[in-house]
């Protein structure tokens, strides 16, 4: 269960209204590295957390604090907006050129839809979606996706960073560039936690090493004709997990036939010459059909 | 430019068909964490790789293999789907339960839309979209999430490798088990390369660590009542980066003023009652309009 | 079945072509809540409806309608386009502010993909889908939904009233709003004769008022520290249903125990320490499998 | 900023796991009408309010209380996944009624994408997205949304709770039901207070009343070939809004001529047989270009 | 404007209720080649047809019929499910394997969402959206899509047609198969017609045959190692349009350059080593800025 | 299996940036007819034919030259935003004309997202999604959708290519002009071929012709009040496939009846008079139940 205060996690002030960077700032909203993208994520991980405990608490905490960003930006974006040109006509926009730059920039939405304000969407006015947010039950690909979103997440905020010169603005994403660094440095440091536990190793998930094709564990398939692909650290010596020795396969060959799909089902009126023959009949992991399944459901199976 | 060959990169041959099991293996090709995901991924960092070189190299040859590995996939759901009790009318179902199990399990447009075949979508027959693939230019941000996407990608294939029992399935899976582990330590070699060439550091990106606020990229705000969060190495001790000593804040409060927005435009139409003013005019980042902007133009900016 | 005549409902003439304001239409045409919203959501609520009679008579009345609707704002979208300077190059945009702050306000799928003319998308190029239409069955639910939807869509219209100066644009959002105006009578009136014929109450659906946790059904749960929430008609008093009497639970205290989730099954890899057990077995509403299935059916079950 | 206790807000037990409802449950935590559509709709609406007071308050607590809807349902879907047949094979389903009955019916993602838990997705596995939260600004139109939202919500509530027979799910729908009985009561007290505090009226927006074409706000156009149209309360005696007066117009006919567009851009290639001439140069609200512009900036306009 | 009777273009009535096949349907009501997606496809072509007369009257004849068309579907739907156990508990689909085969192959949004009927969606529960519907002002571009579409209708229909054994839906769908044929045949027919009245050939658009580099518009690049692509009348002999020869190139070399992209812009943080020096700075096809603009607007251009 | 080589199927080198350009490019990158589109839609399609030999080998020939054209737009698209003025704030927009009318008219996510990079989305910042592409096994079906995806691509392609007047875009777009010609040509040969063959005919599917009805597979339906659809070869005469004699329906009356849909299932809360009594029971193509079933399982069926 939550509770709120109306007090904002940081301030969010802008010292004036910027309706063309209130467009840009959607991205940081509910962009796919946005501030909704890492809520959603964390709060499903941390309800799916397997175990009670101090991997649940901090993915708890960090989810809690995400939500407050999504307001933090939220509220910022609104107040970019105030007084916007956003009912300006077409005649204002060619009459002024400064109106005609800021209106070619702005969200149309934000005004026809929010009444000047912000919106779960990007700054192309794509809506966010659920699809965004990972939550897997192993901590481990997590993590590494966690680390991977903050990245982005810290990426984006700088070169939004770079995109205006209000210091209210600035001010703001100073305390968001920071939170990017420090989850990103938590995440890492929860990755190697696990490893100290002995609940994770380096490759995901822990397991099925030994029926995995190892040879082709190792190998990186040559197949673009770059010629220097061959010089870095992931192409020779032990790889990352010590289990591997890493190798470059410089002329690789196919190792599968022909890529030849079975005969159709003719009431899928798939264009077909015959020449393959007819389609083995319906099999189902049973050959038996009903009166069969009886007799195997009296007998023991196994 | 690129070229083909029929040959499959592995053998793809089930044993028997199983259509309820070629409706999960599309999570593999088209879903968020599938083929079709890292294979766009890729392609595009490739292109988008500022530098010539090693790691453009490395990125073109592992982007050009995850082509054939839809291919793979395709070919196989194919194979799973031959002689598919598709066309079979809901009374065969009911009066067969064999039949019935089967065709609950299926995706009905495998058949009704690709007349037994794979999609461009994932296990619930929602399609690949090009949100899931990031290329941000930033190598180091774009290999953290490569690390992310192997170690997903692997970890569902280790669940499906788990939901059959047929050997030519699980000797494909087998193979990119194996291909998803390499991956992995090679994405997380090429963050090492990255370092040793002091092209990046820890945290992404390089750059604005003076001036984001510094005490607010240390401190997890403990926002969530469980007692664990500060056992963990993220909670003290110095950072993965090196540059930062971290620590919790243990009874957050809120820095910002409450959360208000200003007053609204009256053509937006929003709910105000006067309360708090009329908003300010228009403000676009110039106070003078057309004209004050030629004299500017005439007069020296900046 | 359906007839069409080409005459529109309205006319639908600018005076001159405004293609920013082109864009902004697009909100009306394919937007959450715009015309193919309402025509889409009427339709499957009158083909779904389960009485004949005066309710399916009056759906389709008004769905019938919207179609033309759709036609109206096409065609207004096409004419507002004509002569637009959809070819204009970059250059000719740059050395016209006119032109560019044009350029920059219009929706590029508009010329490339429809040749200047309306798309099924709203303001951000954003394509309408199905999601967007509600059709439960419930006459009730959905002529709430209904008001909402016109509303919004009045809303929506009375903006885009605001942006733009030209005297025939003005003319048909004139003849919209009036037909927002008067479909949100309609439902709210609807909603009125549902009730006068006994078939549905205040609350959604009529049921189960024995069965819910009544106490529940009473209380605003103050989870954010604003504190005026208290003042309103929905903190005490009789709710609108005459059914529960309002009250406020100042200091509420969550009801349930720790959000845990159970131990995972191992074959999904979830990270797990073992703490907490194994998961029980599989359950499935039958502990007996097949056999105990067959004997069960051969007695006769409740 | 928002706070969390690990607590529920209400219990989340099932007495015994039920993989297939554990689908059908999706739909309450990410379909148009589930949890996360209340919970972002309102925490927008709040953060999108324009006057501090009783109402933002009452939006906040509300909202605020949804995310811990979310938490109850995901937390409810891991439990009912307990021990399920995710990696159950084909062969399995097969060979046990029982296990096909249920295989069948479950959502495969739940295993393979979330190791056996609840995603930010709907009952059909499409993924939650920003478009279905609506906050507009203007409370009247948002407050018709959410009676709308909650009555959908409990109708699907309600229908779920008809497809269980486990106490424990029963029990925690029981909450549910509850909650949203008072929400529809609050959202419709909300309205009436609005009306009290002559903020709003009854048509959404206020506004437009005497520009709008009077006479179009009060027909019903009887466009359906239904008889009965003409016998319920929307079509005659004074409207809800107590300014029209509600009419059938029984043999309704176009008010606007054909709908014929604009001769085409021929450098966009639409087909055309020049038969209504050329169309008109560019017209971009203004005709005079740069020069002109200038001139007229030094000009006072309007 | 439309005009609407209740009665079906076709009768639409099951001889028993199905809901797996009611599921199954759903393609052909919001598939990507469905009946909502011709509706709207033609809808949107008819109004943006550029010519009055016989191409826009025959476009809007068929594209009101196809309204019609998702009515009679989506009643089929809503009377394939009476009855249908959709509220029937996991118990129930245990304990009887018809129910069991029934629930699994059942949409559960059909009965939570529509309470029992149609929605604007496919088989696999994703929405109808815009993006299917293409509408480009080129009347053999959007004929060719038309057959294209018509073709996939009729062939899904054919698949649908064997998947049930019931009488009264077959009857239905031998005249929508009917319909698709004549359809098919029509735009096939109005293809023909273009080219006699000489509106438009046989590559779209006509243009810029001067222009395109001719010797690329004959080749067939021999990029895969199948044997027998040159074997076709694709490769060699008069084209269709009777302007090119077309020729195979077996062994194609690339005729560009290496895909290098420019240094990055610092501010944007891609890696990089600054080996390939600084970006051009900003060029916007003007180098004056606005001074130089102003001039150069007080100086004829052009 | 593939693989690539570093240089460009052919050159795409822009004399200038033009960053306003860059993002109408993405429409032929990731539209709903660009590159990725074709591309995928013919790597489905070839891995999908049921007969190696001769069309499989031409798919797979121009599947592979597609990826390589994504490739050659995606370069195009980075050069193109060398030194754009991305990271431009609002004040320097409404300073200078020229950056304003450029910066209104860039996509923000080429900028914040990937770093001066192409994006897999469309014009309007929409991603590629795989509902896009079709490959239903049947070839005809799919070669008619492959001539209507060549041709809107080159309609698109002119129109972007009237768009610019940089010789160096225009140089590679008069490739991918000659492309989208040949490839028109070359499908419309195969389609030739197919008949050839004695595979496919004119209508898809083969199949069904003697089942459905006849006489409503030869009807225009005159539905809209256009006068002149009588007068095009779709109207009179032998229809192309020579099957069927067209004609006129010119005052069509509907078939069915009305549409009526069953009386609802109570627990799914439909509003309901029970004027039509109540629902059949549950009827599942089987009336006997598990008992009946066993008995059935131990008789011959059929």
């Amino acid at each position: 269960m939550f509770t709120h205060t109306q007090r904002l996690q940081f301030e969010a002030k802008p010292e004036k209204p910027d309706p063309a960077y209130a467009r840009k700032l959607q991205e940081l909203v509910g962009g796919a590295y946005g501030e909704m993208s890492v809520m959603m994520q964390y709060l499903f991980q941390g309800w799916n957390c397997r175990m009670p405990g101090k991997y649940k608490d901090l993915i708890m905490d960090i989810a809690t604090e995400e939500i407050g960003h999504v307001e933090m930006l939220a509220t910022m974006v609104a107040r970019l907006l105030e007084g916007a040109p956003a009912t300006a006509t077409t005649k204002m926009a060619t009459s002024d050129p400064a109106v005609g730059a800021v209106l070619g920039g702005m969200d149309p939405q934000q005004a026809i839809v929010a009444g000047g304000a912000a919106l779960p969407a990007d700054s192309n006015g794509y809506p966010w979606n659920g699809r965004y947010a990972i939550a897997s039950g192993n901590l481990l690909a997590d993590f590494y996706a966690n680390v991977a979103a903050e990245a982005q997440s810290r990426l984006q905020t700088a070169r939004l960073y770079n995109m205006t010169d209000d210091p209210g603005v600035k001010d703001m994403l100073k305390f968001n560039l920071a939170r990017d660094t420090v989850h990103q440095n938590q995440w890492l440091a929860a990755i190697e936690q696990l490893r100290e536990d002995g609940l994770e190793g380096v490759v995901v998930p822990g397991g099925l090493e030994d029926e995995e094709h190892r040879r082709h564990a190792q190998e990186l398939w040559h197949l673009s004709d770059g010629t220097e692909s061959g010089a870095g650290l992931w192409a020779s010596g032990p790889a990352p997990d010590g289990e591997h020795e890493l190798t470059v396969l410089t002329s690789p060959q196919p190792l599968g036939d022909k890529a030849t799909v079975p005969p159709p089902d003719p009431k899928l009126y798939a264009t077909y010459d015959g020449s393959r023959g007819k389609p083995k009949g319906p099999v189902l992991g049973t050959e038996t059909g009903v009166k069969g399944k009886i007799k195997d459901a009296l007998t023991p199976d196994e």
